[in-house]
């Protein structure tokens, strides 16, 4: 409290000469550390989700006790130079990672593919020790565009980044990006030279898929290299401690948590044959309820907590200056891609003990600014259960897809997916919700860009 | 930047004593004043269409250079006492206005019908200058609920509380609280009643509704009270200043300001008829982009801003105490749920200019806390324009409706509502967005439920 004191006497000094807003000084105290948390597609929507689903709906979130709470504006570049409204995982992670705001799909990379240091690689070059954590292939957009530089998100080994078929579509890959042509490889590629002490997630199959020339893989480039590739859990606290460790935990993306019952996410509602005929007529059945409960296929995977854990363990030996740590909570939007809210709120469940380990660290390291934020925004909304318009004599219901979940009150809470048919929801562009410890009191606006949050994390490293 | 200095040292060194978050001095300084402004459905999504539109993708709204944000957590409860997880304008207007968490629909009244005394009627008591401004009818929900006390929000003239049909369908009305049996009156009744000095909004047509059994008006009963009714916008400044005033101008609620070029809002896409017989197969044809355009019904509609500087004119002449004015932007939600962006973003545009008003008021009168909130999230959507997955071979398009808005740089934003197919949307359940101005810092937690807005306000002004 005494230094909160000294902070405001500061800056009302400051403001007093300068009448501008406060600042962090320009020289970091040592060690001075960054814990950034991104819940992927963790808007306001899935916010109120998790803190529904796991505190109660009068209850708090550990991130709702933070004490500042910022909206950041989620920015992207079209193709033509004009805005686009809505955004993916990479250009938002790039523009979190390097302050510069590009295009759809780039890692790493400008709208006119130059490559970005990002402030993992710049904190790296200043002393800090770094890690990037994420129950993602840390291969994929979020993670990548903090360590790696393509000009597309698919190209995550060797073999895709001359193109070929992704998706069951054609695809370019990023040629001009590959070792054969000159380029810094694929996503893979560059993750086994990045200048990242720790790496963990999930993504192996990327670092066994072969260069189809010279038939190497990313884990073959990588033996002449001072770094640890581990795949069993069990090695994460006894893997050489002088040497980068990446940790490899599932072939893809890490399995979720949660799932719904009997591995049930949102439906259609099924309307009567004379409803097909006027919408005014006949009736509808809604989606039977569904509980949420363990994913079988979740097993033994480590949580994200225990990996922040580790991350953060091995990040601070031997470190007098600190450290930037990113951890992405990567499901919540894969699963609400899917209509999956029980996947969702798992995933949720899993940031939250992230920033209670965050905030633990903090106790005993207190010049660490911890940053919770979102990339963009998802499709999921949660909506009346009954509609507001059950009184009235028509059947009223979503055209897209619902899912009434059982809450642990037994109450119900009904989750809309309705911005495409598609097999995979869109993103929304509303602006994301940001939250930070009592470090950040001062150095956030309630009201930011998101390439600011970028700058606020630099400037607070001193690089 | 004295005073901040000043409120740091204190909430400093009250923190150091009691460990306890800081708290506004118990008894107010004079005058003292609240502004709320309440933009109805004015939720992360419209936060960031109005951004957008009004700003610019790279500006900010005038909320945006407010200097505290916080998440407000919405809450209603069922009638079997259970949460429902989507609320409405009346329970939750009830809530600001009261702190008490009620049912869907209740004006004034808590779960169990008890009328409740709001910040309105307690900051009158207290010698507190009150107003009551609303875009809606002013027997609208949501200024209603500041003012009134019914069992429903449908109750808003001396005819229908009684019961009968409301939007074609049969409505009980709420007999118990009609005059006849001994109740406070349909909502119009109690509002030329009301201790309220100043009310200004639309609805005429509900006070001059007569009692089915006594044929009397609520205009007709308010000529023995001290009350000026004009609805000429030009007698508002002339209105005699010893009397209170109520302004109706509109018989229903007022036009809003902006709408989609042709008329148009969002629309359903027009699908290929392989299309309709499977989803992979086929064609869409996306709604044309549509401009926003001067609605031509808004005529001579005084302006909200006007509206909000004639009622604070008038509120601190020979005020020495202080103030309480509620403030609502109604038809970001009404236009919301007929899936016209047009409409909320003109609506928006205003809600704007208010908080510029009170933000000049301020600079005269320091001691104003300035709150803009919003009641409950909407169904409106920013979705990518193409989708995301424009590239796959599939027909991928919203079940519902959209709307492609040309922005003022011509690029194309495009609003998703599809929550439901019936004639209005539902709302949805997220946090909502909290602004203050700088008299709200170390007052407004980052996090807080809709009661606490109320508890926030209620402190400031002593009650």
């Amino acid at each position: 409290m005494l230094r909160a004191l000294i902070f405001c006497i500061f800056i009302s000094i400051s403001g007093l000469i300068t009448a501008q807003p406060a600042e962090a000084p320009a020289s970091p105290h040592n060690p001075r550390s960054v814990i950034l948390i991104i819940g992927d597609g963790f808007d306001d929507q899935h916010v109120t989700m998790g803190r529904n689903f796991l505190a109660g709906h009068d209850g708090e979130l550990v991130i709702d006790t933070l004490p500042v709470r910022a909206a950041v504006q989620v920015q992207t570049v079209g193709k033509d130079t004009q805005w686009v409204y809505v955004a993916d995982s990479a250009n938002t992670a790039t523009t979190l990672a390097t302050g510069v705001t590009t295009q759809m799909g780039r890692v790493g990379t400008s709208a006119t593919d130059e490559d970005l240091v990002t402030i993992a690689q710049r904190a790296n070059a200043a002393g800090f020790k770094t890690g990037i954590v994420s129950s993602s292939s840390v291969t994929d957009a979020t993670p990548a565009s903090f360590m790696s530089h393509v000009s597309s998100r698919g190209c995550e080994n060797p073999d895709i980044i001359l193109g070929g078929e992704l998706y069951s579509v054609a695809y370019e890959g990023c040629p001009q990006d590959a070792t054969v042509n000159g380029g810094p490889g694929s996503i893979a590629e560059q993750i086994v030279k990045a200048p990242i002490d720790v790496i963990l997630g999930g993504g192996l199959s990327h670092f066994t898929t072969s260069d189809p020339k010279s038939g190497k893989t990313a884990i073959m480039m990588a033996e002449s290299l001072p770094v640890s590739i581990v795949t069993d859990p069990a090695m994460l606290t006894q893997a050489d401690s002088n040497q980068r460790l990446i940790g490899l935990f599932a072939t893809g993306h890490l399995p979720v948590r949660l799932q719904g019952s009997d591995g049930r996410g949102a439906e259609q509602p099924d309307t009567s044959t004379l409803n097909k005929l006027d919408w005014r007529l006949g009736s509808v059945t809604q989606p039977d309820p569904i509980k949420c409960e363990p994913n079988p296929a979740y097993g033994n995977t480590p949580g994200l907590a225990k990996l922040t854990e580790v991350a953060l363990d091995r990040l601070t030996q031997d470190n007098d200056t600190g450290l930037f740590l990113m951890v992405e909570s990567a499901s919540i939007d894969k699963e609400s891609h899917v209509r999956n809210p029980c996947g969702s709120l798992g995933e949720i469940a899993q940031l939250e003990e992230v920033v209670s380990v965050a905030l633990t660290f903090a106790q005993t390291h207190p010049e660490t600014l911890i940053i919770v934020t979102s990339d963009h925004a998802q499709a999921a909304q949660i909506i009346p259960e009954p509609s507001l318009y059950a009184d009235i004599p028509v059947p009223v219901y979503s055209p897209g897809h619902v899912a009434r979940l059982i809450m642990p009150d037994g109450s119900l809470m009904t989750i809309n997916y309705a911005t495409n048919g598609f097999v995979s929801e869109e993103h929304t562009g509303a602006n994301v919700p940001l939250f930070a410890n009592d470090v950040g009191q001062g150095l956030i606006p309630a009201f930011l860009r998101q390439r600011e949050v970028h700058d606020v994390m630099a400037s607070f490293l001193g690089l």
